[in-house]
């Protein structure tokens, strides 16, 4: 009997959307060979993680045992799945494997850390495989809203896995390869072990719609506008940017990208041969003098992100464009939750301008990229695995394809980020809880979710700022009156005397009279200065405040 | 002829859902009188308003005419028309109309203040009318998510104006008045110069459901329970609140209100004789003895607030009561755009307890108390007014609100907040712009949107604080080291020597090559140790940090 075992550990991405990272290991147990899946980023919000400029998986763990990675594979080139190889090729400094469009990506991002091209493998699709350590990983291809999104084959001698990555069931996609079921059932005729599954729309109870319905409505509409039309999705969504730029174009309409993302990710797919026929495109210059009956600008910015191109415009002006009455603006793309606020005050400011706003609330104009419910179980009837793992999806999402699975008598198992599930005997078994969380990149440094550094910004945030100075003298005695400088708040409180006057006084008053062990040492001091201070703001305006000491000792 | 005219001006309200109050004027130009309709709040949020408790209207321009105003009317008793009544009784003083249950939510706000109940008079519904100035106003009943909400009629000299309120169109509303349509045609018999008209679901294009199609699909759940039957809704939401206890009772289970808001609103719907026959409801201290298949617990937090029952719970416990596998929790609530982060936690939360979550996804377990299009356009055929003013919704729907006038032939006309509207003509004349805001309860204390406090707070929050003391002595020098302080930054930068030490290096470096007229001017000191820091600190960790210079200068 072998000592060996196949295990499957997500670092990020199992009980969230985004930041996807899944490890799988086989070997003896601690002696385990390595691949990762996906090394994704998500992205920050006020709320949580203000001033934070990405969020990545925590990977000291993987880290820790870097001498163990064969390589890392990445399905797509969705930020939640590519976007961290940069910032921890340092750190894990194994090669990545991945398909062309994919690897132009990760590139771009590997370059701007001053890592080489090499680094990245161009594989193709299945049936070409990668053999590394214990593993052969094949690139199936599978339908979704980027191009060349693949599930991986991952054989084992502990059996065959079949990681979807992200996926929806279309047969007629527009740009890319179509969802092929013959293909799909061959590679299930052997017999696997497990599905590791996309579980974002098990909640959307009717079959997800193809890409392809999208095309003539959105050409409808095009069809129809007297003035400008702007439309935005997400650039990677290269499909639906070249069916709105081809409907611009047979409606007359010149197209201007306008984004650095939208020109990107246009050019990735052209380089790579993803994209054949694109309409031709024209510069921000050029489009400025083009009437506004013959343009159409699709821009970066579906969810309302304050720099984007859709952004700017509905601010007033962007690269010398600008939208007034009249004119259309499409979202051809759904607002991830969380974003409503963001794209709300867009829409209102396009209606301030007297611009007509449509969005995806009438269905038509937008498809997920994500399988729906029925497509889940025609997964699972194409795959007939021996046991479903559901990922790529929060809590809610993990349970419900969970009971989606038992409810037809499949076997599931809920496996949240840092559950190490033991996938070798016929019931998966979590055998270890694996310290995970996220990492901040915070500027330019890489900072731990729990190292408080975040924490106390929101503390200041909510709370504002206060700042004590104090000078002691050569003989230990407070040297003059204590200084005070409040950052986030009210100038004055309920005594109507402006606040830092009084927290100078009512510290001063402390000082004089404090004893001098108290006065000697430090932290108690320090201790006494922040309780009167909290004291004075809360009785003056409410509020308990940060406060900062600073206490200088002459000598 | 006469000199007098009819004016409206929102403040608050018009140009965004919450916040609302509306002026109505009428005498000669600069001397007339007013009336004042809702005075409500609107809430925070970490985005824009960190630390913010409450947000009001900006009163200025109103408190410097407070002689000229005779009385301010609350159509209902949402947060978001009743809410800041007692904040501003102190500074516009001016006697409060309403009906009953309103009038008991408002007295409860203004006792917070140690304002008398008499300050309130409760008025009954149409014909009953108050006479006021030039006004004659009557409360004329719509319904709505909340008893007695009330239309506002109007009549100046200048003619009679209908301001909805809040209104849906339900003849079956469960609690409270009925929609009556004979009696608004007999209102709008004598002919109506402008309907102020609500405009929050002019996008939805079905016609709204009645309340009462709520309760049999809610019964229907509750009796297939097994384990406890947990829901949230509004409190203020009485016929929903009563809906639901019913559901529960007939259903074998006993009713636990939790929350303060649902447990006062229930009060003040009996002590007002609005709710005759609801329930008995235990304790939570009967509640955890009672076996969890006949338990209901009717909570608060519908939205995620944090502090809410239903977040409680989902942390783990509240009242020492807790859920568990297998157990139910019903939204019965739309979640409104911006909080969804939070409400979605609170699932996921559930989902880890394994609590079966209900939402109002199905659209069967909640209605909305806002009229949509089709029901906007049957108001403007009862009234068939000469004008419609679109009111509280964001500036999209009150545009979308024109349109669908327009398009039938009506009058109508986009105003917003601080836009004074002369209406004494045939067509509504914008004459003049007023400067209106937003002011914040921040602690115990009111400040201006844009004094730059909040602002600050927010620089902190994206930015991290860097303190830089430092003291000159006697003769104007540098005394010892500069020394500072960082609070919500990385500790080590890309020097790998820790931040404050890099700092206070450089720093120091400057000071002792500073010239002497640099040295002797606090503000160009200020502004070179902030440059530096800036400096430093971009270097280090990628980041322009906020700084406070504290300069001490011995003497």
């Amino acid at each position: 009997m072998s000592n060996d075992r196949l295990i499957y550990l997500p670092l990020g991405g199992a009980g969230e959307i985004g930041m996807n990272c899944y490890v799988y290991g086989f070997g003896p147990q601690d002696k385990e060979r390595f691949i990762v899946v996906d090394l994704g980023v998500t992205f920050p919000d006020m709320d949580s993680t203000p001033g934070v400029d990405l969020i990545l998986p925590d990977i000291q763990w993987l880290e820790a045992r870097k001498d163990r990675i064969e390589a890392v594979f990445i399905t797509h080139a969705h930020e939640d799945h590519v976007g961290a190889v940069g910032h921890f090729y340092g750190r894990l400094g194994a090669p990545i494997y991945t398909r062309a469009f994919t690897a132009n990506i990760a590139r771009r991002k590997l370059d701007e850390y001053g890592v080489g091209p090499e680094t990245v493998t161009t594989v193709s699709a299945w049936p070409e495989t990668t053999k590394t350590g214990p593993f052969t990983v094949g690139f199936l291809p599978i339908s979704h809203s980027i191009p060349e999104s693949s599930a991986l084959v991952i054989d084992t001698p502990g059996g065959r896995i079949i990681h979807t990555g992200d996926f929806k069931l279309d047969e007629t996609p527009g740009v890319g390869e179509a969802f092929d079921q013959d293909l799909w059932k061959s590679v299930a005729k052997q017999s696997v072990k497990a599905l590791v599954c996309d579980s974002t729309n098990v909640f959307s109870q009717h079959p997800g719609r193809s890409e392809n319905t999208v095309g003539p409505e959105i050409e409808k509409l095009f069809a129809q506008q007297k003035g400008m039309v702007v439309a935005t999705t997400f650039a990677s969504n290269v499909a639906r940017v070249k069916t709105m730029a081809e409907a611009a174009q047979r409606a007359g309409r010149s197209v201007c990208l306008l984004g650095r993302a939208m020109r990107r990710m246009v050019e990735a797919a052209i380089e790579t041969g993803v994209l054949a026929d694109f309409p031709k495109v024209i510069s921000a210059e050029d489009a400025r003098e083009i009437p506004r009956e013959n343009l159409m600008l699709l821009v970066t910015g579906s969810q309302g992100e304050r720099r984007a191109a859709s952004a700017q415009l509905a601010n007033g002006k962007y690269m010398g464009l600008s939208l007034s009455e009249g004119d259309l603006f499409l979202f051809s793309s759904k607002t991830i939750p969380g974003n409503e606020r963001g794209v709300i005050k867009i829409i209102n400011q396009f209606s301030e301008l007297g611009v007509d706003v449509v969005d995806d609330s009438s269905g038509i104009y937008h498809v997920s990229g994500h399988a729906n419910r029925p497509d889940l179980e025609r997964m699972h009837d194409i795959v007939k695995p021996q046991i479903v793992i559901p990922m790529h999806g929060e809590h809610r999402h993990l349970r419900e394809h969970v009971k989606l699975c038992e409810n037809k008598g499949l076997q599931g198992i809920v496996a949240v980020n840092g559950m190490m599930v033991d996938l070798s005997g016929n019931a998966p078994k979590v055998v270890e809880h694996i310290e995970t969380g996220r990492t901040y990149l915070d500027g330019s440094v890489q900072v731990g979710a729990l190292d408080g550094i975040v924490r106390d910004r929101i503390r200041m945030a909510l709370n504002g700022h206060v700042i004590v100075t104090v000078i002691m003298d050569e003989q230990g005695d407070p040297l003059g009156e204590p200084w005070c400088e409040i950052k986030g708040l009210a100038e004055t409180g309920t005594s109507n005397a402006p606040l830092v006057e009084v927290l100078e006084h009512d510290l001063g008053q402390f000082l004089m009279r404090a004893a001098d062990k108290t006065l000697a040492d430090d932290d108690k001091l320090e201790g006494e200065l922040k309780r009167i201070t909290r004291q004075v703001t809360q009785s003056e305006i409410g509020k308990k405040v940060e406060v900062t000491c600073v206490i200088s000792r002459l000598s």
